[in-house]
């Protein structure tokens, strides 16, 4: 059979299976599972690259039915039951696990996609690193004459992840660069939260969301609310009330899409295009071929949609290797429910909401601490866990971010 | 005053001289100072890229004397007395520093700026890693048609940086990739180490030379000695002899010379290219000017020209700093009195030669505890060496190299 996709539900599909007497193609076009929860921290300089990536091939070293690919998936042929990659090798299966998660979508504003940075891979996340750091160098260069918006971070989206840039970008500003240039104007910098809705954290109670907002302006993160992205340009952003914010880093990280690779799949797509999938995660009209994680379009109990999160595809990943295993064993399979273990986001230093089932709410340092043990505990490879453990608490001893590293370009010249 | 590099030479000046009443600005064109001894650690998977860079401005944060200024130097005008940076900054002087590193040489060689990798760089030692993984997945991609030369690593030179390559590459194919690539006939992967002279790490004893040749071909290296290379070529190397080998990765660590800011200074240059300096380790003629590590052509006590080595760096703006104190003191210079703490290089694990000065001289697993020690010692950086630890005992412990990571192209798209 053959799995498309290393990230949590591709990556939990193939563990849940590997004890069963089939041989597994694990197909990813990067040769590392990302822990992308994480990634912020990387562009934020908390932690290393290397720190929230764990080769894919080292977690199969010892399971000998599982075949790592490395390549980009550019058909998926259903009669034929195969799976070509770009380099043109040509996949065979009997079950099909398309986990190939989600991509940055624009949204069709206008110059997201050449002036904005998105914040899904692990490379972009260095590159927004590199040219954080670089624009306060560029400043200090001639701090006579910084440009307007050389040091104005605009945050485009209050979900998770632009909540979480927020508040790590003006920590790594107010404590790190503030010492690491001494003579320039640091509270000249800015670090702006656009948000469309007049909510950060949809889908968060009203009580967490109250809490993010005032954390961050704490912070001293500027929050707009209801205030919607006209377009991105070379200067920064035009808001749809026609309002302008200067800014040489614009963050997009509002737009999430299924991978483009759902497009290879007949049938209806769903919102964002997801892949619409039967209760048990199958095709409909294909029941060998399963989509999880962020390229499907699962339901929950009461047939609402999931979001995109972490949990929802380790558990549908997981789901869809419990149903090839009970076809392999001629039983029949059987609708995925999912278990909902909470969300949670951090704001910061010793701040996070958590929100777990039961309406046990978490805020505050409290918050905090479940988060730090959440991603400990789901990071794979020990390795990992020592090494960020160790650069979380050197960051929380010292108020350091040790990794603020220019990395230059590493392609081959 | 300035100081030109923030490596081992001009990063131990400024430290030795930010007590004095002085004001430094210490440039350098990357944000980071670099632990170079282990960099072939970051190229063989054993560390990640950020382990050994340590951000130069973290490093002064709370010296207000010190300005840390990140730029190329393009112009130094000994009679205005005035450095130009590339971004248009010019900084003035009473005493300058040049402590500028060392660049790599292709020696006149046919081919190697075109098709070998240098590894003198952070980003270079990235792309070696994405580059021989990327290898290997290619092999696997199609393992009926691997081409010749694929899984070929060729070194080029014999000196140490050429002896750790051979040791971790050999290591990282024989252990890691062996399990990665279940499938992949990974025996027919050959590393060979080319040397022009008759001997491994020119400068040890006979009897570590003889060692290292020893406990590299146990570990399946071919040492090709006496072998001077004529040219490299897109497929491979050839000999002076006219033998060829084919190689996709031909790794160049024979030639090093000053770095070409040595060129900007008058008067004649020393062999590599190096600045000629007095007694004190001055510019002739320009008192005021010093030259230190591995652009600077020193001597030791009769008389014969320091090699290239970091100790020699340390030692260096070491003392170029106290003749600035002297001077502002109003008393004489001293002249540069090289103490030998002597020499080390690894042979993968648990294995080094090491010769340390009166005679003393460490080999295998004895020679291999000093050189962690020392690194340990040298390495910049709590943190840093906390993460190195961590890394070395997971790698030790485990035989994992867990940075394989093939890190993407980070430049801006």
């Amino acid at each position: 059979m053959v799995v498309v996709g290393a990230g949590f539900a591709g990556l939990n599909a193939t563990l849940a299976l590997c004890d069963e007497p089939v041989d597994i193609a694990l197909v990813d076009r990067d040769n590392y599972h990302g822990f992308w929860p994480l990634l912020y921290q990387v562009a934020t300089a908390g932690l290393g690259p290397d720190d929230i990536a764990h080769p894919v091939r080292a977690i199969f070293a010892d399971r000998h039915n599982v075949s790592v690919r490395l390549g980009t998936v550019v058909g998926i042929e259903l009669d034929e039951r195969q799976v070509l990659l770009d380099h043109g090798e040509v996949l065979d299966y009997d079950y099909l696990v398309v986990a190939a998660g989600s991509s940055t979508s624009d949204f069709g504003i206008p110059g997201v996609s050449e002036h904005a940075f998105p914040l899904k891979t692990l490379p972009e996340a260095v590159r927004l690193r590199n040219h954080i750091l670089t624009a306060f160098e560029r400043a200090d260069a001639d701090r006579a004459a910084v440009p307007d918006g050389l040091l104005t971070v605009v945050l485009a989206g209050g979900g998770p992840t632009g909540v979480e840039m927020a508040g790590a970008i003006s920590e790594l500003i107010g404590t790190n660069l503030a010492l690491d240039f001494p003579h320039l104007d640091v509270t000249s910098a800015r670090v702006v939260l656009v948000e469309a809705t007049d909510r950060l954290l949809g889908g968060f109670s009203p009580r967490s969301q109250d809490e993010a907002l005032e954390t961050l302006r704490a912070k001293g993160v500027e929050v707009l609310l209801g205030a919607p992205l006209a377009r991105v340009t070379a200067s920064g952003v035009v808001l749809a009330d026609g309002s302008e914010i200067a800014s040489h880093t614009v963050v997009w990280t509002a737009g999430v899409r299924a991978n483009p690779l759902a497009d290879l799949l007949p049938g209806e797509k769903a919102r964002n295009g997801t892949v619409v999938v039967t209760a048990d995660l199958s095709l409909p009209g294909h029941p060998e071929v399963f989509a999880v994680g962020d390229v499907a379009a699962a339901a929950g109990r009461s047939g609402e949609p999931l979001p995109q999160l972490a949990q929802v595809a380790i558990q549908g990943g997981r789901h869809a290797a419990r149903q090839v295993a009970a076809r392999l064993a001629g039983k029949p399979t059987r609708p995925f429910r999912y278990h909902d273990h909470g969300i949670m986001a951090t704001i910061g230093r010793q701040s996070a909401v958590a929100e777990l089932p039961g309406g046990l709410k978490l805020r505050g340092s409290m918050g905090w601490a479940a988060w730090l043990a959440v991603h400990l505990v789901f990071l794979v490879g020990f390795r990992n866990r020592l090494v960020v453990l160790v650069n979380w608490a050197w960051n929380y001893l010292t108020w350091d971010r040790a990794s603020r590293v220019i990395l230059e370009d590493t392609s081959r010249p």
